[in-house]
């Protein structure tokens, strides 16, 4: 085969490598008198934000910190973050977001495993701080984070100063190198159920790449209208949580007002969204629900305010509560290994023209349509594209041009997560006619019985339905003849009683609608008085597979062959 | 210096180039129903769109087309042109986006420069071919394309066969391959005043990175909103001009609605702008100058049509008789070497609130802003960057990441081009406190005279509104003392006269006001009848320089020494 014409370019072009400095050159040329807001205690423009930036990019180069380096970063989400994810990798260093709700093993294990070097934290973290630093492996220097008007910093630990009075000393001018653009711009952790948490890192380019298509999505897409460069942006999603989604390099590269939470406290982030005009947001449904239930949000009307919601499935009660609220929620789907963004929700334009705004609720909390330049299918175990029919499931695989390209110093891992040069998301979705991604199960909860898959979450659902259930969760366990079989756990309504014969009764009309197979009612059921739950309120789904035994044969238990 | 982390994929990871094929993935998944429409001919959506380019990628392949050959385009603006620029670069080849307007001889050296091997050619343009390709020393074939109903394929020129029967039997599946993202896609060549046609070239990571930006530019930016998802587009810029600015690969990601227009007609452009809904189109001044003094324009409404406007200056007055008709005309800066896009208009969120709708426009007309990942530099002789002040004046300088890196088999050109490091636009500009770029002259008109550089533009300008002079042209001709001394060829307004004292005076108000310095005022003005212009009816400054000495001893010429 001939082969595509590659030429030379004239020695004195300038190689243009696709770095995270180049996403600050616009957003100050376009509104240099925009504001960087952080909670009611500091407030600055964009010429401030550059220099800044600076100022704290030769406050690391002062504190030892070069090219390949780990500085991770402790906080909650501030100006200061912003800063952090400019600053350290324009000067080519790697900076690790530790997420600060994971155990303080989890840190530990975190920190060593990235190879961190220096550490800024927030004086709030100091106690935790003070119990785990002395397992880490590859820590030399700690700079503190404080909201304090007189931080102390601790003389225990080998500090390199404090943030504020590190960034006066330094020059607000600095020459930020060009490089190769395939060099590691962020990394952090992602916990799974079982194991060690797994790091995931991406690229100047990657993220460059990221920031242009999510501008786009985000900017041009007319169903569903996001950020404009006149909207003002305040992220409830922690910063270390896959770079806020990636909205902060969005905001700053189009030139948009931000307004920074700090730790989230529901009436402040009412107020700031409120005092600063906040028209554009993103989190997870727990988060929006608890922002619209709390004392404050009862006093105000929030017309105008957009929230993005990610992270798990957004549901349609949520979504019809928010706008009776004034909040237009829509979804969108993503994970820490796709930097995040994949999907989007998208309702064609013939749609919203013909669907009332209630039955469109629907398109609006889909995962959505795959965004530009992201190749998504739904393939079944043997990788084989299922079709658009919105009802064959299979595994979401993915390529664009911005996922992690492993699983660092995790080989095997990173195998299974490319197989076949594809990467496995983990989610078990459909694919409608109109394209329309909607997602039904976590993979390792989709219960294999007969050849079939069944979706736990989709089975929960419909099983919830029944009048004397009250909560529910299904898994699936060992079979010798099918593979699995589903077993479910329910609680049941104070006051009320189930039976085997009704529950099959009560799924069988699903069957018959064909909205789930037959081999998707559960041979056994076990009546319990809660069902195990994880730390965060999800449904402990391990749990209930390892103590299956105990529930066949535990107390109260009824076993049913349906 | 310690190196930046650069890691090794794992290795079933997804290498993923930048190509344009995947610009084609998402338009189709958000409206698959949209429209792409060619005059009153033709009318078909994206699933068709999709499956045109597939046949014509394995048509082109039937014909002996494989990577790293140039197929040639001779065509209007057409749905055809759009699959070309899609279906030839998607399997690896290159589109040489031949310009018609050029002479037969200036087409036929671009032709055996570029190397086309096969041309598609619009039947329209057969007569022209027929007096060169007998010239032609890489040409194998050409592929007739017709708007006629029963299309005659000459028998005297090896043609593969005719467009459509080509498609037709073809099959709509392509299995386009991966490539490196360095591969060239596209050419064209862009004419000087000297020499032959230059070669420029772009490549499938350029035109994808370009293509972001520009969704990005006129999307999302609120000062300016150009085109959204839901807009309709016709360019009114030959397609064969700079990738039609490259909005046919913005309005294919985004899924817009896209109206072409064949051979531009006045009447036929008011009548699809009105009839398919048209909301957003780009051309030069002269055009839309046309379009709205043409008959059809006096009947009809325009309102909610943005038009972007390039290649030459936009002046206020056609600004402001556009808006009267409904028209919202906005400036952009770009050119060949470029891609295009560089800079566009941008309004900041305080000048929309506090100027008068009048008083914007004079910033809806400049050069604009730079576009994210866009530097760009004012910079004098020596190369140092200029002052922000709106009165200094240089060269403009840029890098971005989608510049051509060279011109084609020019090598000494290519290094001019690329002088330190940076493409040289040839513009003279000033950069004011806003950050808003204002073009003053191009390069090689501007008069260097005693260190100073002073704009050829503004001295025209300044000088016509001396109320007795009606045309005037102004060169820079040699002086042993000052390098270069300005020139003026005037011609007076009937029954008016002139001499030099009255001009010096004029221009003496402007040297007071600090517009100009002193040394601006010309040395010597010549009265002539008419001031030579080019055939574009630009005025011929190459010819004014080259007869400069006949002006001196020519009759009915004063010398005045002011």
């Amino acid at each position: 085969m001939s082969q595509t014409r590659i030429l030379e370019p004239t020695p004195s072009a300038h190689p243009y490598p696709l770095l995270i400095k180049q996403l600050l050159l616009s957003g100050r040329r376009y509104e240099a008198n925009r504001e960087i807001v952080y909670r009611d205690q500091v407030r600055y423009d964009y010429n401030t934000l550059n220099e800044r930036i600076a100022r704290l990019a030769n406050a690391l180069k002062a504190s030892g910190i070069g090219p390949g380096d780990v500085v991770a970063v402790m906080e909650w989400d501030s100006h200061r973050y912003l800063e952090a994810m400019f600053a350290i990798p324009m000067i080519g260093a790697i900076i690790h977001t530790i997420n600060v709700r994971l155990s303080p093993d989890q840190i530990t294990y975190t920190v060593n495993h990235a190879e961190d070097k220096l550490i800024l934290v927030n004086d709030e973290f100091l106690p935790l701080l003070k119990g785990i630093h002395d397992q880490f492996t590859t820590v030399e220097n700690y700079l503190l984070i404080s909201d304090s008007d007189n931080p102390q910093v601790p003389a225990d630990l080998p500090f390199v100063g404090e943030y504020e009075a590190l960034l006066a000393a330094q020059s607000p001018d600095c020459d930020f190198p060009d490089f190769d653009e395939n060099s590691v711009a962020t990394t952090f952790y992602t916990t799974g159920t079982t194991g060690n948490p797994k790091g995931v890192y991406f690229t100047h380019r990657q993220l460059v790449l990221h920031t242009l298509v999510e501008t786009a999505v985000m900017g041009a897409l007319s169903s569903n209208p996001l950020m404009n460069s006149d909207d003002v942006y305040m992220p409830v999603t922690p910063m270390f949580h896959v770079h806020a989604w990636g909205v902060p390099y969005v905001a700053t590269m189009m030139g948009v007002k931000q307004v920074y939470p700090g730790r989230y406290e529901p009436d402040l982030l009412v107020e700031l969204q409120q005092r600063e005009g906040v028209t554009y947001s993103h989190c997870v449904p727990a988060i929006i629900q608890m922002i619209l239930g709390c004392a404050r949000a009862q006093e105000v009307d929030f017309k105008g305010w957009k929230v993005l919601i990610g992270g798990s499935a957004l549901n349609k009660g949520l979504a019809l509560a928010a706008q009776d609220k004034g909040v237009q929620l829509s979804a969108a789907y993503g994970m820490s290994e796709t930097c995040p963004l994949l999907c989007g929700a998208y309702v064609t334009e013939v749609m919203r023209e013909e669907l009332s705004d209630e039955a469109q609720v629907d398109y609006r909390i889909a995962a959505g349509t795959p965004v530009p330049l992201v190749q998504l299918q739904v393939v079944d175990a043997e990788g084989n594209a299922q079709p658009h029919d919105g009802v064959s499931v299979g595994e979401i695989v993915v390529r664009a041009p911005w996922l992690t390209q492993a699983y660092f110093k995790e080989p095997e891992k990173s195998e299974e997560l490319w197989a076949n040069g594809w990467l496995h998301t983990g989610d078990v979705a459909t694919i409608d006619g109109l394209g329309v991604v909607k997602i039904r199960d976590r993979i390792k909860d989709v219960i294999k019985t007969g050849g079939e898959w069944v979706s736990s979450l989709e089975l929960e659902g419909l099983m919830s339905l029944h009048p004397a259930i009250s909560e529910v969760a299904v898994v699936g366990v060992p079979d010798p003849q099918w593979d699995e079989r589903p077993f479910a756990l329910v609680v049941v309504q104070p006051g009320e009683a189930v039976d085997a014969t009704s529950v099959k009764e009560h799924l069988k009309r699903y069957v018959d609608e064909g909205r789930i197979n037959k081999w998707a009612i559960p041979t056994q059921i076990a009546v319990v008085e809660s069902i195990p739950k994880t730390s965060v309120g999800k449904l402990n789904k391990k749990q209930i597979r390892a103590e299956y035994a105990d529930y066949l044969n535990g107390e109260g238990a009824f076993l049913s062959s349906v």
